[in-house]
């Protein structure tokens, strides 16, 4: 098989690339195996570890299944989501001349990515899908009241462009309610309301980096936001996480000069960890020393079991190096794509230039229906009750796995979010894939944790997202998953 | 006065932003007369040319008042939107050492510009503003009513993240109006919903261009587009707009090598031509000559009432050159945030990656509302009623500026859109500021049209929207401004 690198970014993502792109045009056709690693090491020139890397990625993503031991190979079915985009640019329009567009770096980069947030619909009978609310706990009843008392009463105004920081309301309330339950420092004009947080990683990698320019990740990492810093051109240095966070004493050498550091330390993303004050002072500190700053992702620690509450990493922030970074995907729906910013001062007239150069500012309807929400306590009080809830399903997951799969398991920190990460420490790596494939056999849905490391993880490890079952389904799933668990 | 230069950019807005940054820190004093453009150039060694499209900026944006002739003054109220970006900025967190944020080249370009859309509040009583619908012309009832039931037919689905490229049942519904209405020539699976029309440029300059790639512009030209072209990098080359649209044949020599042309063919902005279709053909023929895009921004050709309709650019595009660009701004409301693009197959994955990484997909609940308002046909009947009430407010105007102003003023086209460009034969170009001052004296606003070209104009003019006013109050608003036009 012939193999073409395209010559842009990680050597890994250019196999990558190339191997999806055969499978995508079906010169590797469903069912068909991949080479060997073996085979592809000697006919790329590319080193074995480089091109596992590239195989997690395909197996991560669902382009391959099967274990690496005994061969990859192209799955049957690709995922809807995948295929969808890949035909769209697969035909070109008939009779047309080919047009070989002229794209900018930024654009030769993602142009053959495959980015999607759309899951592929919760088609098994016990799926552990992460990264979203339970649907049912939220108050829709109370949330189209809102909506519809604020249609009523928009004045001529309220239809008019509006300010890139976004509605006022929205951001006093906001202002007021990260005080109160995050410990953010912050006036409302610092707060800047975003088409959800991935914009503020967007935002954030447009007015600090350019190409060359290095981002710290934690390892392992939200790839949502390792994705937005490769396309931005960065080179990308990791620090592991532990139990109490980023370990900075760990960095690499190469960790020198980084612009930008992305952490997740109020509920660490995927590993569940929460940052130790020391660790946040010492990342302060190292901030300061090496003039960086820091975003910080505060995705979804209101869904907090255990443990004294952390606040806000900004709120020790002293000289101005965090930004901080919210979404209200996990505490009321993504499809309100709404989010927000807490920004240093010295920041806010380049990121609001930033914001209303990209789509002027967010729309305005249900940013004052949510200003709403949270300024009569409705929003405080559903997330007082979606954390009893998801509490329960928590607790529930924690008992079935203790029952069921005992040491056969090792959970990662489990005191906040939506989600446990389970490492197997039985499971060689290669086989977390076709673990999962298995599992999927048997109506459970399980995710592979390999895709949100850079470096290949030396464990295998699982991904389960409790929000969307109910307490008895989590039980019953777990239970079949024990029969798949080496 | 000392003048400290930045840098970055054009010289004039180098110069312009120190000027700026003067007034807005208080070194020159609500009131207090500039130096003078000999004096300036004097001290800076910049042309006096550089130096009086410096002023232009100031007074169109304004940060000035004034006749040049007889001296420029700090206006002694600023408008509140420019000074609460400026207040923000200006005043550190209290006992926060001075971080000097390290930003990118991007960051850097934009960080002093002051980019809003948000217009100052019509406390004229005839404010001729531009760029809105009559937000009373709109169907308000039947959209409260396809957003309620919307709500309430919601799946948990519907709540999840979406596809980048929009909700299916719009992207649908779009194409199917885009074809009947404008001549499109597409599929919906080539349709993105994006955040209003800005994110489309903003879009297409991240995935075209690099910094130092020549766009070719109109002149005038929208200046929201400008902006987003500067930001990014590029260069900028101008070619003439007369009554046909853009005239290629008097582009600069320097216009090789462009890679992306922003045109406005179906009602040019600010002029109101309407580009024939041999002009047409010519910009698609050196489209593929010269290996470039065009993105064909039909922002209101909707409202059009005299002339035979010409279809769409992009219906005449053959060779997927042609990036098509719309907006519901005009049509529905700005706040509602959504517009689109058709984008040609071989860039549609690209872009949809690009919008994925900017803020995963437009927030779906309004875009379904507005799925069934276009389904529904009250779109295209709402497009009826406010063309033919917008057909009454210019019949108004153009009677009471033929009646009060008669060969004082000139029109340019006015056969669409929502304003008017009145070029003002006897105006000298320097008193156009003034002249606007005194209207506002009299009750009257008008703007100048000098922000929109890039050189500075030979003529003066002004524009006028009529969107927002009765015929009675336009009538009116025409008389008074008679007593200021010479």
């Amino acid at each position: 098989m012939l193999i073409k690198l395209d010559g842009s970014g990680p050597l890994f993502l250019q196999l990558y690339r190339a191997l999806r792109a055969a499978i995508l045009s079906g010169r590797l056709t469903p069912g068909a195996r991949l080479p060997s690693t073996r085979t592809l090491s000697l006919e790329t020139g590319l080193s074995r570890n480089t091109v596992l890397l590239a195989f997690d990625q395909l197996l991560g993503e669902g382009y391959a299944v099967g274990r690496r031991g005994s061969g990859t190979y192209v799955p049957t079915e690709l995922p809807d989501d995948m295929t969808s985009v890949a035909r769209a640019s697969a035909e070109p329009a008939p009779a047309a001349p080919q047009v070989v567009p002229q794209l900018s770096r930024f654009g030769r980069t993602i142009r053959d990515w495959h980015v999607s947030w759309v899951g592929r619909e919760a088609r098994l009978a016990y799926d552990f899908r992460y990264g979203r609310p339970a649907m049912e706990d939220f108050p829709h009843a109370t949330w189209r009241r809102l909506i519809a008392r604020r249609l009523r009463s928009l004045s001529p105004r309220d239809f008019d462009y509006g300010p890139a920081a976004g509605a006022p309301e929205l951001r006093h309330a906001l202002a007021g309610y990260l005080q109160r339950a995050r410990g953010v420092e912050c006036e409302p004009e610092q707060v800047m309301i975003v088409a959800g947080s991935q914009q503020a990683l967007d935002l954030t990698a447009r007015v600090m980096l350019d190409p060359g320019d290095r981002v710290l990740l934690e390892e392992p990492h939200y790839a949502g936001a390792r994705a937005v810093f490769l396309a931005a051109g960065a080179r990308l240095v990791t620090a592991p996480v532990d139990g109490e966070g980023i370990d900075l004493s760990r960095v690499a050498a190469s960790a020198r000069q980084v612009r930008v550091a992305y952490v997740t330390p109020s509920h660490q993303f995927p590993s569940g960890a929460i940052m130790s004050v020391a660790r946040r002072l010492a990342l302060l500190a190292w901030a300061e020393r090496e003039n960086a700053h820091i975003v910080e992702d505060d995705y979804d620690s209101e869904y907090r079991y255990a443990g004294r509450p952390i606040e806000s990493l900004q709120g020790l922030d002293r000289t101005g190096r965090v930004i901080y970074v919210g979404t209200f995907s996990k505490l009321m729906f993504p499809a309100l794509r709404i989010g927000y910013m807490v920004l240093p001062r010295a920041l806010l007239q380049p990121f609001l230039n930033a914001k209303a150069l990209a789509d002027t500012g967010t729309a305005r309807l249900e940013q004052l229906a949510l200003a709403d929400f949270i300024a009569e306590g409705h929003f405080e009080r559903h997330v007082r009750r979606a954390r009893a809830r998801n509490g329960e399903r928590r607790a529930a997951l924690l008992a079935a796995i203790a029952e069921h799969l005992g040491d056969r398991v090792e959970i990662s920190s489990a005191d906040a979010g939506l989600h446990v990460l389970l490492w197997t420490p039985k499971l060689p790596g290669g086989r977390v894939a076709s673990l999962c494939q298995q599992a999927a056999q048997h109506g459970v849905g399980v995710y592979p944790v390999e895709p949100f490391f850079l470096e290949r993880p030396r464990r295998a490890g699982l991904i389960l997202g409790y929000a969307s079952m109910s307490p008895q389904r989590i039980r019953s799933g777990i239970e079949r998953l024990s029969d798949v668990i080496p």
